[in-house]
């Protein structure tokens, strides 16, 4: 008999899922149904930023696949269809299909015998006076960049206000710079990227200052002043700075308030919880992406952190496992990168800050080297600093900051946080070297061989 | 009492291992003398082809440092001085420095209590009639290099013909290419970079061909014809190729005579033997670079690679031993990379002939990506392959060709093959995404995914 899997969410998880889970067991095995209450399907949400700095000029060219390729794989995309409740005990889901005009919908149930939650994230935004003014963007979806571009092509603003020192932030002010506005960066936070340590996030704040970005770091967002229903202004404990767009990059929490209502267990992160092979405590309920709670590899406590990376791998593992396979997603070990302009930024593991609140004792050290020989032309700057256990010497984290061809070695490491190296293993890491594109020493060499030092092992 | 150190050979390993030395004992504690047969020390040998191509300008960029830094440091490097015989019953060196006039020299002898072999290597010079003739060039030291940019410069010869397609055949072929000349490359294989497997090795056959180099392939070098001793052409079993220079990129072998003929172990490869601390089998003798061999961390089989960074861990983990540290230089997993003009090419583990050599069951994919996301601008192709072990999927291998910011993502595969990776467990690696610096699977990870598929370990 043919059963049914239900997939909540059409984008990155929840599509990896479904075409997974298509490949091993063919429609007259499992039909496939995927809800999704936006207007596109499988996109990649991490290009946004892009789009509306004009890297990219076709929304379209986000899209990974089309609702008409699934359909040809016989998976049913529904869009604008947002499911409303889970009812584990009927093994259903109760939807939400808009109609011709937007007021009136029509709600149905749906059983499934296997479903995927894979909701996404819902985008912080501030609870404070005038935050729905007209003017204030969200860059979550790309209706967001598609809506946000129309913003700037109609109104023309001259004067940006980015709220949030994150990856987001830092990508939608290099945007906004692009479109020639006068960028404001505010954060709560002493420094941008949060995630860095402070003296590495502070070569993120110069670098934003230098490509003529105004920073209000240790402001809190107070609120919005506006005229007419539009944005005129930004008030933070710092004073008032007018706006004729704002762009909130807060973040996002996992979107997983339907789990919750349905009574499937949500970790102390906010987050949905699942084993492995993304499986929820409750049979044939499978969660992936955004929504979930993930274990960190180094801190050994669970986290949501909302990366596409991350949701197209759980949302294979769920869909191969589905599909009568065995695959598993083990975890994270907090791998970022990033760029403005021409300062490239990554990171992976625990922060200093990160490391103690995991409860270890932990040392760092930071080094300065060039991307390629000293001699090679093209040689660019990169700061590599690495977090390591006292007493073991074992590798917690690592951060870059440099200029190109400096953020991608962040590979390297995370690999080895992978495995738990220690900085002494690390400096016989057989990585490539070749003028072009190494000093003899690779700057994460240099970086382990200055924390072993550090720490007294050859001494 | 003041004990001494003598190191033979100025370069990257032996300078290492007097630097690091230095640092743990005061020259109150332990003299150290250091012996160069050439002009300088502590180059970049890797830098000769790009001094050559006209990247770097200066001679003296590639220099490290120069003798007198090392006198600074009570290191006393006497250039010019070749050791020539080691006598380990009195523990002594009989060396030779080149008096004024070239002709004659002096032999002296020098006492030692520790003792560093860092020869170095012997290019392979083809034993062939005409090979002695003007206009054929090596590339090993820079010597080699200032007397090729003086010979450019002197007879503006037209035609090059380069021996050997491996990596300095390659990167002097993009040299010879920079200077205008008429390039033609043969090697004796039936593709360049026979590190590479056939098909991987083809792509840059064909990178070479699109620069415009004429490729003899699967043809034997016989001789050099000549008139009034200047080089005329090349004589492969092939025919005859006009040329006004030739540059012999043949690769070397270890430079261990000196070590062998005082009873030091030299193993099958040609390459001193030793431990992992760089000692040799002999108390207080270490050696240390391309003069030693050292074990393959897949094949478990020795190999001798002549590779400036092996060299420079090598000398600092002698050093630091001689010093009374403890450092060691485990192996290493065959990494390496190059590039051709806009092609780079990387490769680390066992090429397929090379597992199968090794006693492996192999199997292997090939993926093609890009280093960006596809939508984002300068998206670049590469190319990935992947050489796993049959039955339990552990990696064995990997090479990468394609265009900028392809080959350093080899670095995460080699860290991976250092652990022993199944491709099962690569394609849940935590490696860094954002648009401008991956597709949201990375190539590596596609790689993997598509080795793990093979293997059916999902299915």
């Amino acid at each position: 008999m043919t059963s049914r899997l239900v997939v909540i969410g059409g984008d990155a998880a929840g599509m990896s899922a479904a075409s997974q889970a298509r490949k091993r067991r063919p429609a007259s095995d499992l039909e496939i149904v995927a809800f999704e209450r936006g207007q596109h399907v499988s996109y990649s949400a991490c290009g946004i930023p892009y789009l509306v700095a004009g890297d990219v000029t076709d929304p379209d060219a986000l899209v990974a696949r089309h609702p008409a390729e699934f359909l040809k794989l016989d998976i049913d995309v529904r869009l604008s269809s947002e499911v409303v409740a889970i009812d584990l005990d009927r093994r259903s889901v109760v939807f939400r299909s808009a109609a011709g005009s937007g007021a009136s919908a029509r709600e149905s149930v749906l059983g499934f015998d296997q479903l995927v939650i894979a909701t996404g994230g819902v985008p912080t935004r501030p609870d404070v006076p005038g935050s729905l003014s007209v003017g204030i963007h969200g860059v979550q979806t790309l209706e967001d960049g598609i809506r946000l571009l129309g913003y700037l092509d109609r109104h023309q603003p001259r004067r940006a206000v980015v709220v949030g020192g994150g990856y987001i932030g830092l990508e939608m002010a290099e945007a906004m710079l692009r479109h020639g506005l006068d960028v404001t960066l505010v954060d709560a936070a002493e420094q941008p990227m949060r995630t860095l340590d402070p003296d590495m996030g502070g070569l993120i704040a110069d670098a934003l200052r230098a490509e003529g970005v105004t920073l209000r770091l240790g402001e809190r967002l107070e609120g919005f002043a506006s005229t007419a229903g539009r944005v005129t202004a930004v008030h933070t404990s710092g004073g008032e700075i007018p706006a004729d767009l704002v762009i909130l990059g807060l973040g996002s929490r996992p979107n997983s308030d339907l789990a919750r209502a349905a009574g499937i267990a949500v970790g102390e992160t906010g987050g949905v919880r699942t084993d492995r092979r993304m499986r929820t405590a409750d049979e044939g309920v499978w969660a992936a992406g955004d929504c979930v709670e993930t274990l960190h590899l180094v801190s050994l406590r669970p986290v949501a952190i909302a990366l596409g990376t991350h949701a197209n791998k759980q949302g294979r593992a769920a869909g191969i496992n589905i599909g009568g396979g065995y695959a598993t997603f083990p975890g994270v070990v907090g791998t970022a990168v990033s760029k403005l302009c021409g300062t490239e930024v990554a990171r992976t593991g625990l922060s200093t800050a990160e490391a103690a609140a995991a409860g270890f004792a932990a040392y760092s050290v930071t080094t300065e080297s060039t991307t390629r020989a000293g001699y090679y032309p093209g040689a660019r700057k990169i700061k590599t600093k690495i977090i390591a256990e006292r007493t073991t010497g074992r590798l917690l984290g690592a951060q870059i900051v440099g200029e190109e061809g400096a953020a991608k070695r962040i590979d390297a490491l995370a690999v080895a946080l992978w495995h738990g190296m220690t900085v002494e293993e690390m400096t016989s890491l057989d990585l490539s070297y070749a003028p072009p594109f190494a000093p003899v020493w690779d700057p994460v060499l240099i970086a382990a061989r200055k924390a072993a030092e550090a720490l007294g092992s050859f001494s």
